[in-house]
């Protein structure tokens, strides 16, 4: 029969799944639905009438070279900035140690592609950034889950596990965690690192929120106690715009040159042009003015959230308060069936993400939901979570 | 000690290949050189005057969606752009039979990732276009070399090998081929059609250079003779901006579902706003305008370089005059060693790529040369081919 390629698939591809998460937004397109579900930018954080500047500074400084093939390593301009970016962070960075890719799920993917052969094992704390899971998947690894507190991963737990298995590396979300909110203490840190570094371990280290912090104290990147043990990954699609697909990363030499060379293969090299307008976003000072608005949007709106979830949410579910990120993480009691709460607040047009989608055992976080305050306003939200205590509290009774 | 990560790598990271031609490349960027040896557009066929309108119109239009994170398969509009585009070619394609990726690199990698296994088999033209082994090399497949001649891969040479091994897929690019410039003919799309159809086999087309036709005849894409067994990938790199990376495919079903979802895993999606511009770019007709720029562009060089091969070429080297794409393709005599004359060219400021390199055995090259024509202009051309007729008749006394 023409046209039936089953057969042609390779056997890595038996082990890809579709993101569920996408999957389950897929309702939240409905009319009404308040989403609280979501990971992205709200669409007021762009940058949208500096854009118009910044597109006429590119092709006067830049010209062709912004729309030329370019090196693999990414616009030489663009790293630069970067450098300079992350020197402000605390992280000390040559140009010529930086990747550029798209989006930092590409680096999640090259770096899966390089490291991971079928059966490999990954260390995962627990619950964990479902899209790493999705980029990671296709090379049919095998993953463990070590035991996180309030604090992070908990050293013990990892440094049993490594060990115990060959592990390839851990993959963590050091500040204001997707899905959890939760950041690294500065002390769990140097722990973790110490381990790492005594046992030659690999750590990535995915960073995309560090930027939105709301208040207290900017905790130094995890990277910072562990460099050469480190795969920094970050992006600027929570500080400019997710539609650039600009992430990058920072990582040891060994691991730099073959996520180099893995990336001239796959896509040659990461669009000149977004690199471009990114590097003019960040020397012209945008950069600078923009964080603090992006930042003055969504401070109220956790605020707003936190503050409705006091007021709604019943006694015998818990949240952390983050300093910053995207997010807010919810347990239940046990027994309380976060899926079956997310399809009664659908019914109610509220939308969040069932927790137990982020767990290598979904079983483990089946009363966990998180919930995204970026993309809604204050009020809109505090209806919302009334809403969702509401259907809470009318399910407690089944 | 902290960081050897040598045992890190995976399986498949040993069998990565830097891309040599780059490598190659690298001798071309000293002051002086005139280089005959890329693939890159002339920066001069960049439409950056009417970047500038497009960027505002992009803006204005569709604002924050230009910036947003966006649906895996494509930007909606880009998509639709897509279909008329190649409607204009004589492809049929609803747009949602489309994909886009990070340029045709990226489809070609994602293809390997969905299709090849360890020791699994492609079969390949010969000589093939290089950047395609550096995708599919990621995948540890064997290839096979089916036997060309002037007109594209040889009907019975592929039925043969088709009924001899398990190939996955049949890689071919074929119009104005690189490295070879050679089109196949419309008999031989028709013969290549009936034997995939009649032995279920899949064909990946790759499709960059047909708009740069200068004279002469199009001839439809080998996909429109079969459809349900060719996987059509093309790219915006020639004929608006290779910066931009926006490669495309069309596929049969089963294929594009599990490209969307390995892409869905590796980056996400392409770059927004990038398929914002081209939109703007082929909606608003610039396209229409620019491509007869760039073939009014590359036409005459093409000329010059034919008419001075004629006129400086020693007897016994023999060439195809392709009517359009990149390039022309040199044979020498026996015994010529390409790379020999490589360097000797190079010594007097003269690049092109030995063309050994596009051969999966390269002892099978070892007498050919590819020469690019797009990049300077026809006095330049005219001189280089000079000096290069100058070197052969030199080194042909050894």
């Amino acid at each position: 029969m023409t046209g039936d390629f089953q057969h042609l698939l390779s056997q890595r591809t038996q082990s890809m799944q579709r993101n569920q998460i996408r999957e389950i937004l897929k309702v939240v397109s409905q009319p009404g639905m308040v989403s609280l579900a979501g990971g992205i930018p709200a669409p007021e954080t762009f940058p949208i009438e500096e854009l118009y500047k910044i597109n006429e500074a590119v092709l006067d400084r830049y010209g062709a070279a912004a729309l030329q093939y370019d090196r693999t390593e990414g616009f030489a301009p663009f790293l630069e900035a970067l450098a300079g970016y992350l020197a402000g962070k605390g992280i000390d960075a040559a140009a010529d140690e930086l990747l550029v890719f798209n989006g930092s799920q590409s680096v999640l993917d090259t770096l899966g592609k390089v490291l991971l052969s079928p059966g490999d094992c990954i260390a995962l704390e627990s619950p964990s950034y479902l899209g790493a899971l999705s980029a990671f998947g296709a090379y049919q690894p095998s993953y463990i889950s070590i035991a996180s507190d309030a604090e992070g991963i908990v050293p013990e737990a990892l440094a049993t596990a490594l060990e115990q298995h060959a592990i390839k590396f851990i993959y963590l979300v050091t500040t204001f965690q997707n899905p959890t909110g939760r950041t690294m203490s500065r002390e769990r840190r140097q722990q973790i690192a110490d381990i790492v570094k005594r046992m030659n371990a690999l750590v990535i280290e995915d960073d995309p929120y560090s930027d939105l912090r709301y208040r207290g104290e900017a905790v130094p990147a995890l990277q910072t106690f562990a460099p050469d043990n480190t795969v920094y990954v970050s992006t600027l699609s929570k500080i400019f715009a997710p539609g650039l697909r600009l992430g990058f990363c920072l990582a040891p030499g060994l691991i730099r040159d073959w996520l180099y060379t893995a990336k001239q293969g796959a896509d040659l090299h990461s669009n000149t042009y977004a690199q471009a307008l990114a590097t003019e976003y960040i020397c012209g000072d945008y950069i600078a003015r923009q964080i603090p608005k992006i930042i003055a949007l969504y401070a109220p709106r956790q605020a707003a959230m936190l503050g409705a979830m006091d007021a709604h949410i019943p006694a015998g579910y818990r949240w952390i308060k983050p300093e910053g990120g995207m997010f807010i993480w919810i347990e239940g009691p046990p027994g309380v069936d976060g899926e079956a709460l997310y399809w009664r607040a659908v019914e109610q047009k509220v939308a969040f993400v069932p927790g137990k989608y982020f767990y290598i055992n979904p079983a483990d976080g089946l009363s966990t939901m998180r919930l995204n305050f970026t993309r809604v306003d204050e009020g809109t939200i505090e209806a919302a979570i009334a809403t969702l205590g509401q259907v809470i509290r009318e399910n407690s009774h089944d």
